[in-house]
């Protein structure tokens, strides 16, 4: 932990400008440069989303509105419930995929922090029917396996994503307890018991992704992974 | 959409720096962005062009004067009817493949904006006997099939430009009906109906093009791709 | 050497934001700009450290507090003897991987300069059974050799990291008299007599990684490495 | 050769920080701009130079001192006659690998300009026996061939750099009459008549290099080449 704490610290220096006013919680500020390192590492772009639960209440989480996780402030984050209704009020700006989070908060009372990403690095696992493992130390949470959620299985042909409460529930049930799952042509969930804690592990997966297909294209496949 | 206009938005926020007068039509001003954007993501370098079909005429488009599109303000936009004459005048300005815009938006009264680009990504396909196809969501529209433009059966042994209406034309008839096709040797041409998608487009084209050769690679060709 | 300098001149002006102060000496001013460079060429991320011996007295040497290597600055920097005992008495803040370099520095008194990096791309040698070789002159250092770290034989299951000081004698001993050594799903260790050749030895180890791995897909193995 | 001016234009805008004084030659301004652009495309890094022969003395050339690219200023430049001579007076701070550029110069007269570097995307290509062939209309400079320069043969086993006015003639005398020729297990060579024209080919050596390994790599071979 306190080594990822230095990622953030890295973060705030290197730049992102976040202006948080004193009144704004630590978690709140917390979530924002947790948005800004995942899009300053490349692991979202436009897309992808980085969730913390109330520190306070169990049941309420934080997620931005739907703008892009380079660009995220303060003002930008939603309170919601573990069925995802804002807290606030209803609204429309939230992102299409909210469902991921709740669900999978309400699943998993051992998590408080959720990434969802696209990064280019882990889809190629989500395709083929080679298992992501873990290739080195900084990824050994992988050692647990990745499931890979198909949603054909629980939605059928549809646009890929998460719009519902279902599928939100579906991929919690293809993740179980398990820290990361794949899904299908489209992407990757990764949880944790702390929001620096689940940065370092959407970094590291990505990183982890690429390093094993490298590995296996070396060597022709005879990759030593790290034990369990 | 909404989604896309994220992408622009961060593009505004993360420093693009034009300077659009209050008498530029937004249209103009938007198109400035995508050029900018598309140079920011690396879908173009020093070449490679976006243009939009005039919003209130469609038989004209917008497009850049040759300058690299990371430079592209509103000075630098020229409106062309679409046989790709200057609807102010004569000029020798213009981008030698300008001529791809002007016969796509004759043959595809559909499309509103077109993206012309030599990312690395994307050439291998065109240069091999393997479709490029959609791995991931954010490249489905990639599901209605890729052709594969071969300028020697047009234009013989040429330096590879569309130099010409009739090589315009040429590559507007294997685009067909589908959003976009690669160029052998050369590089991509995507269309849409509308600017914010056709820069989402271009972008994913290329990450899916990536992808799907990361895929290709660690599964021996096993891919499972997005349902059409 | 004198080429190697260049590179921490353009560190400089490249605006690595180092306030040595007057007072400071010129083996911690330039132990800070590397920690900057390999942050900023890519060798290290939010982890990974590089320490220089003594100058003055070889029983000692320089290494910064757990912090990340983009970040140091000459307050970071702690002095240890050859057991990694700090010399300005007990503190808790060192990198828990500190013994990699002492007990280098003990067992290879030609040795004045130590990185410890997890780069991506040279964790494949580490984890297949393809030694890494040089492919080009300057990564001809190589050309010795790269024995590979097996945590295992001398530490059983592990989180893999030089967490003891006997760990850390293990890895020197599988360095043995070489410049570098690769360590099985965790990273690299590369050593010189000099500051300035340890950096770009570490940068060029990364890059001959990543050539060496597209010579051999390239070339289906058949590669000509340099003559020792 | 008007494309290629765009790319200087744009290297201006973005900040290369060049402050050229009035009284300082274009063709030394324009040698400083190649010398940035270079640098900041990822063609050159703390190694690699690019030269201009003078416009009003054709024995004559010039070429930075030693220092890296990206932080060439015009004071930097040194005016050598052909047998690489500093004109200006014997001085010890000439690139060690100076014999490349004035032996190429003697031997060529069509050439007025003239890049070598260490891109990673080419290193393969000189140490494997596929030949670096032009898979997209940027590089069609290559279809003339690209020679490999063996150093084994003109000067056995060396730190492999080219030290000598011999070895500077060897490495002429295998280039021949192409554009380009790569240095096994170094780097490559490109010329042109133009400086304009070599920042370009430079440039676009090492993007078709990587779409050729891409593209074998995707097509298990079949690749469709440019014509020549």
């Amino acid at each position: 932990m306190k080594k990822l704490a230095l990622l953030l610290t890295w973060c705030v220096v290197a730049g992102a400008q976040t202006a948080p006013r004193a009144a704004v919680r630590a978690i709140i500020q917390e979530l924002v440069l947790a948005n800004r390192i995942l899009a300053n590492e490349g692991v979202v772009d436009a897309y992808g989303h980085v969730s913390a639960r109330d520190d306070r209440n169990p049941n309420h989480y934080f997620l931005a509105r739907h703008v892009a996780a380079g660009l995220v402030t303060a003002a930008d984050i939603i309170e919601y419930d573990l069925d995802t209704n804002p807290v606030g009020g209803a609204r429309t700006d939230g992102y299409s995929e909210r469902f991921i989070h709740g669900e999978i908060y309400k699943a998993r009372p051992d998590v408080t922090a959720i990434v969802h990403f696209h990064a280019p690095e882990v889809i190629p696992f989500g395709v083929s029917n080679i298992p992501l493992r873990p290739v080195f130390h900084m990824a050994a949470f992988l050692g647990e396996g990745v499931p890979v959620f198909e949603i054909r299985n629980s939605g059928g042909v549809t646009d890929m994503l998460i719009r519902t409460p279902a599928l939100g529930h579906a991929l919690a049930e293809t993740l179980g307890d398990k820290p990361a799952a794949l899904m299908r042509g489209h992407g990757a969930v990764v949880t944790a018991a702390g929001l620096h804690v689940v940065v370092g592990r959407a970094y590291y997966m990505k990183v982890n992704a690429k390093l094993q297909q490298d590995a296996m294209l070396l060597s022709g496949g005879k990759v030593t992974y790290l034990d369990p």
